[in-house]
């Protein structure tokens, strides 16, 4: 058995970037159907992204049918970023559905660290055993009970988070940190103006659920979608001129990434 | 009696055209105010796409309010895109509004195809006589419960539908045909990229709603927002890089639209 | 005590300019958050404009956690523009925590001009001391029941209304007029475009709730506000091609303008 403190191995740019221009390749010959129970803050963009990079949303939540659209889709996403009941009672059927039909699901734990009742129901979400968790560092604290909120964690803390549940966690940050606590991606890519646009975060989401439904290393497809993003992000900004014009071009790159893009542009971040 | 196997007359592309910018230039002058009964996925781009052409949207759900709303409207938009009871019961109350003030109302049946509920829900809605409904080949197959879901209906099959209910069929796909049995109009007009961003063909439904507020013509103004949609996102296609700048381009493009452009852009589709 | 009658105090060119500026520079240097109330339509676009800004959004409406994230904002906005049962309770709860946190709320009453309740509603909340109302002319007309709905009020009808509610009227219009009943703002800047796209209005009232959290001066934050959204409008126009690119750049404008730009277009408008 591995001691919880070793590193995990970590992941080399070729490993990451071959994976990755895979992974898109299926993606766009099949375009998987991934549905999404997100806020509706984030819906637009994120069915736009998902569009983009060759996937085919939906976004329901209704108790009534969701349960159906979860059945006919390859994916699904939880994303709490509006908490209500209805997005719950949604949550429940359709995790039920992913479970019943074998289909992956990803877990995007928004904003847990502003509000308790989120996180206990995070908690209890991860029980239900999604195979991704995409999150940023103050989301990781409240998940894990740990105190420094905005500080990235240390890269041994989400090894042995992933390899405890389970899961692949996907953590954002400077450098991405992606892990099931086995082998690790430590991926340097992205721009700050993605910060600066709402719902970046969930729209990343939902793009490790497209992998997701169309590559079985949970690991591949969750770096591998935080690759392309952090990619199409640094493309989008060198034609921006801000924000606005940022979340445009960013889904034009989403569009047009290939592997080529993928193997020029990707890189590999340190941990300690 | 004209046989319902014999197919109706079809329109020529200088009828469409001339048509479309009649009906054009009076949204202009006046403004109509259009209620939409949206999906929160589509109602940020459906607003905007109303703004740009020069209509007023609105787009509570309050059942406390919408029938006040829908009454100083000008025209009713119903889209399943979710399908909740929150939005049944302001269908229900927006539908009645629009049927005692003499209002037009279209229909959009999103996703009909994916859930069974819809498409019941979508058919007891069809009873209440909307002047139009606007969907896609797969929603039509399962509006009018035929096998082949993804492939065009025939000319006659959509035809015989419009005849039978008593309304105008716009369905849209590679060529557009629009008919309420008597007429047919098939717009070629139309780019791939519109199939990359969500909401397009919601708000292609709620330009339709505008249209009928100024046109009394249900075929000449369905066929109008239609053939103005197709155009603007052929003049959008020319100015982007990808599904993001389209999404801008398209607005745009429905804000400068004119009978000048209409008539140089406007192609008609030969049908079976 | 000043006689009701008489006009409040001008502001200069000068005086809105350099305040602002400074507004700005706190703003930047601080990132408050907002927490907003607003409707599905608006939220994104919202979301975003305090983003592009330096402001950090939330916008949950769940009355089980609303309440944790208020307190833990720096100021809130309430905006009927949907007007359903779940956002009274959230607006109930949210009001309540912003008052016993001693934190800043703006109101935006929109659309009240179309349905009676949300008059009543607006009206009441007033009650409840927003420290500043942001509306256009329909709406003010609404709210203070006036004939004229859609003509600007006059300066003098604005200025008695802030006096006699204690709080800052943000009217836009051709000049939008800023008043606490002792100072008036009258601001020029602006576009046409800025009608043209969905939500303009609420994304400023949001803006106004950012000033409002790193500037005690009531008037001063509202003005400030106000004006740096009318010339982020100027300065989009300039790069837009229609309300698509406008609205894209607007954003961009957020992102960029300071101090020089504030300096360098600022408008005020007389008034009579």
């Amino acid at each position: 058995m591995r001691d919880p403190q070793t590193a995990a191995r970590l992941m080399s740019r070729e490993e990451l970037t071959s994976q990755a221009a895979a992974v898109l390749s299926r993606l766009r010959g099949k375009s998987p159907r991934v549905h999404c129970i997100t806020n509706s803050v984030a819906q637009n963009f994120t069915a736009n992204a998902l569009l983009a990079l060759g996937a085919v949303p939906s976004m329901t939540l209704s108790g009534e049918e969701i349960g159906a659209f979860v059945a006919r889709s390859d994916a699904l996403l939880v994303n709490l970023g509006t908490f209500d009941r209805e997005r719950r009672e949604a949550t429940s059927i359709a995790v039920d559905a992913a479970s019943q039909n074998g289909l992956p699901w990803v877990l995007d734990p928004v904003f847990i660290d502003r509000a308790e009742q989120r996180a206990v129901y995070a908690r209890d979400l991860i029980l239900l055993e999604p195979k991704a968790i995409r999150l940023n560092a103050g989301e990781f604290a409240a998940l894990s009970g740990q105190r420094h909120a905005d500080a990235a964690p240390a890269r041994e803390t989400v090894e042995a988070y992933a390899r405890a549940r389970r899961l692949v966690v996907g953590l954002s940050g400077a450098t991405d940190l992606i892990s099931d606590g086995e082998r690790t991606a430590a991926i340097a890519n992205g721009h700050p103006l993605m910060a600066r646009v709402t719902a970046m975060g969930c729209a990343a989401s939902a793009i490790v659920a497209g992998c997701l439904a169309v590559e079985q290393d949970t690991l591949a497809a969750t770096a591998s979608a935080m690759l392309i993003v952090g990619i199409a992000g640094e493309m989008a900004a060198e034609k921006s001129q801000g924000p606005g014009s940022f979340a445009a071009a960013i889904l034009d790159a989403l569009y047009v990434i290939d592997a080529k893009m993928i193997d020029a542009r990707g890189r590999t971040g340190l941990q300690r």
